[in-house]
């Protein structure tokens, strides 16, 4: 059996790691574009900022690994085409000719490339000028070189998702002066309410990052200095050494699309749960197909690390005659913006309305730990729910760094992916040592604030004349 | 409508606070054996550390506030009967005369009390003698005293479960040189397999705690220079000034048993999940009921307070009129030793195999957070699932403080309690970010490595002969 897989990264490597363990025998072959297959993407602003000093240290597994596994690795090569009919890829290395390579199965893992969002001046502003993306190991080794080139003394990034906030803690830790231009009114605007991303804005501001939300940048230009030239909505930033886009992604799927696989959510490929696209025995993973959900009822996309892995796992369990399903996402994220951490999961308000429920979201605040053990931090908790069924739909935690957040985001996670009530959360039992927690956890004590904000509201409109 | 509540630790004062929210019109009144309601007894071992100078704080809400929430708080005083024909319990307090205070509903919750182990001589020693149990403040305000007063230099601590290793903990740090005697081969017998108790067995040898497992303690008695001499199976402890003795508790049904309420599992009240007793009217909950459970089909004795205090919340509400329910226990426990933690949730192999599944435990070492990033450490993670079926029955993890070990294990009791299979832990959609966790959370690549022995056996006794 041929699998060929196209894509280097978590989706690619994945499915060629659990198609070997599951059929030995499996002739497994990788497609990278770049010469560094199962690199760590999300650990790249560690790097930058120089707490991941070896830039080599961010594979997940090395070369002689992954070979060591029995996949066949063929670096600094391109799939130029896919052609169906006779099961073959088309395959372009630099300096050697274009070969066809055949295959029994192929999962196409082409992932994502970074947006260039439409400023004027920008496509023809480069990394050899300071401006950069941020996707690649090759974008991280034009970045660094660049702040070093330029001995880049400040920068503006452009974005403030999760990526614009850890490159602007990687570049303040690197003794840069970051400013951070967010279109939006709130930074993490797609991952937490404005209620909570104020927590996350106000750390930034301690550390000295300038945050500027509600502000469009309109044109970039090079002066003949050298130095890079702003202008936004709210007035002119003069001079920066360095820009860094970070204003989201979108799927490749340029190879695919032209071999027949149809577009679906965020222009991404149609596959189904078991990640088969609509071409017999092609198969596709990862930041290129669209993401099925847990609790919305349509595929959505919502590219991550996480679910990548777990959908390149499946697509090479299927291609050696499994039949594993892509059980969903929640969009579940953390993020640690200098000693703050922001996580979310399932669904925001606005977007379980969106989705026909009838939600509440109800705010609480609770220490990590019992308070008079020393080191207890607030968090800052919101819980979405289903007002007439009580089903748990969303959660988002804010606090600090060693407060259990993301685990408790975790936790969350679960809940809804059984599709627990807010009302079950305080039924779980959940561990408790006075340093780590309390006898009610923070989130069952959001979940008990939320269930008596529904009594309230209830008992309001049940009064109401 | 009259609400009488016999007991001021965590489940008479989480009913008395939940039925007052539900009905403010309720005259709730709190029979309390000692002048210290709603105190955190996990707190103590932090007091006696010094980590927590002022013993005050340990009090989960003061007096105040529970006046303030309509909590009628008779302190010092004692209930020494209940008639359930005339709805009245006899109390009695020091210098007063009885008096019969008549109920309409009444909750019991008088909790549990130390064991005394039979050992020769302890019945005839005290604190006096630096002889300690430890469940109440007034036991910790003994123990504190005969710190001082002996300038106690040493203590020996019978029983390494987690209060006799938390206690270690706290008098090492307090400066004492500390021996724990097990009668079992192992540290934490009721909560972890072997193979982790030597982890937390070693930290405590690590910070020179002198732990001596598979071994029984004979005789305790008084040498004439006030010392206190020990004679355990492995020989004579010549000279300690202090011991301290826990061995587990026991229920304390005294009161509810002469009034007619039976007893079950670890001869602790039978309730039903409403918290309900046989007598009408009469509610029972935290340490002194028995404890329905999430897998065993039968009620077991599991006294913890994150258990009371649901148990007290169902009690209270059902009081008033409520019809909520306990969902269960896992049995889900952390604790702290030094720079390790240790959790267990649900049921550990042989405990399984009692309650009629077909268990296979499966060891796995994963990191907390991607290796790359400063600071990653191992957890140690022991899975237990049904083989046939294939359900998470449950979980036992170690490793360093930090590590966010307390709410993976929460994780797992989560999953546990929807009845998750060992397979869907992967496709949970859990948080990553490199500082905090991997794109295969430790617990989904144990949960993976489960199912991969899960095939290896299969495949062995397929292949077999």
């Amino acid at each position: 059996m041929r699998l060929l897989i196209i894509g280097g990264s978590d989706a690619g490597i994945m499915a060629g790691l659990r198609a070997r363990e599951l059929d030995p025998d499996a002739e497994v072959r990788l497609v990278v574009a770049d010469a560094y297959p199962n690199f760590s993407i999300c650990g790249i602003p560690y790097h930058v900022a120089g707490e991941v000093p070896d830039w080599r240290s961010l594979a997940h597994r090395t070369r002689a690994d992954l070979e060591k596994a029995g996949l066949g690795l063929l670096l600094d090569h391109t799939a130029t085409a896919i052609d169906p009919a006779s099961q073959t890829v088309t395959v372009a290395a630099p300096g050697a000719r274009s070969q066809a390579l055949g295959y029994d199965r192929l999962i196409i893992g082409t992932g994502a490339t970074a947006l260039r969002p439409p400023i004027t001046g920008l496509d023809s502003l480069g990394p050899a000028d300071g401006v950069h993306l941020l996707h690649t190991m090759t974008d991280t080794f034009a970045l660094t070189s660049s702040i070093e080139k330029r001995a880049a003394a400040s920068a503006v990034i452009i974005g403030a998702g999760y990526i614009g906030l850890e490159m602007a803690e990687a570049l303040t830790r690197r003794g840069l002066a970051v400013t951070v231009i967010e279109q939006l009114g709130q930074v993490l605007p797609r991952t937490l309410d404005p209620e909570l991303a104020q927590e996350i804005q106000a750390e930034l501001g301690r550390h000295g990052v300038d945050v500027r939300t509600g502000t469009s940048v309109g044109a970039v230009r090079r002066s003949p200095d050298g130095r890079l030239q702003i202008g936004t909505s709210s007035g002119t930033i003069p001079g920066t050494d360095l820009i860094l886009v970070a204003t989201g992604v979108r799927p490749d799927t340029t190879l695919a699309a032209a071999a027949g696989v149809p577009t679906g959510a965020g222009r991404a490929l149609v596959v189904d749960r078991g990640m088969r696209t609509h071409l017999p025995g092609v198969f596709a993973a990862g930041d290129c197909v669209h993401t099925h959900h847990r609790i919305l009822p349509e595929p959505t996309y919502l590219p991550l690390g996480t679910t990548a892995h777990k959908q390149g796992r499946i697509a090479g369990e299927n291609a050696v005659g499994g039949d594993a399903s892509f059980a969903g996402t929640l969009g579940t994220q953390v993020v640690r913006v200098f000693g703050r951490i922001a996580a979310a999961t399932g669904l925001r308000d606005h977007e379980a309305r969106q989705a026909g429920y009838d939600p509440l979201t109800v705010a609480a605040v609770a220490d990590d730990h019992k308070a008079y053990y020393p080191g207890a931090t607030p968090i800052q908790i919101r819980i979405t729910g289903d007002r007439p069924t009580g089903r748990l739909l969303g959660a988002q935690l804010a606090g600090h760094y060693g407060a259990e957040i993301a685990k408790r985001i975790d936790v969350l996670a679960t809940a809804i992916s059984y599709g627990a009530t807010v009302g079950d959360l305080p039924g779980l039992d959940l561990s408790y040592t006075p340093p780590l927690g309390s006898p009610w956890d923070a989130i069952q004590a959001a979940a008990q604030a939320w269930a008596a904000a529904v009594r309230t509201v209830s008992d309001a409109a049940s009064a109401a004349p």
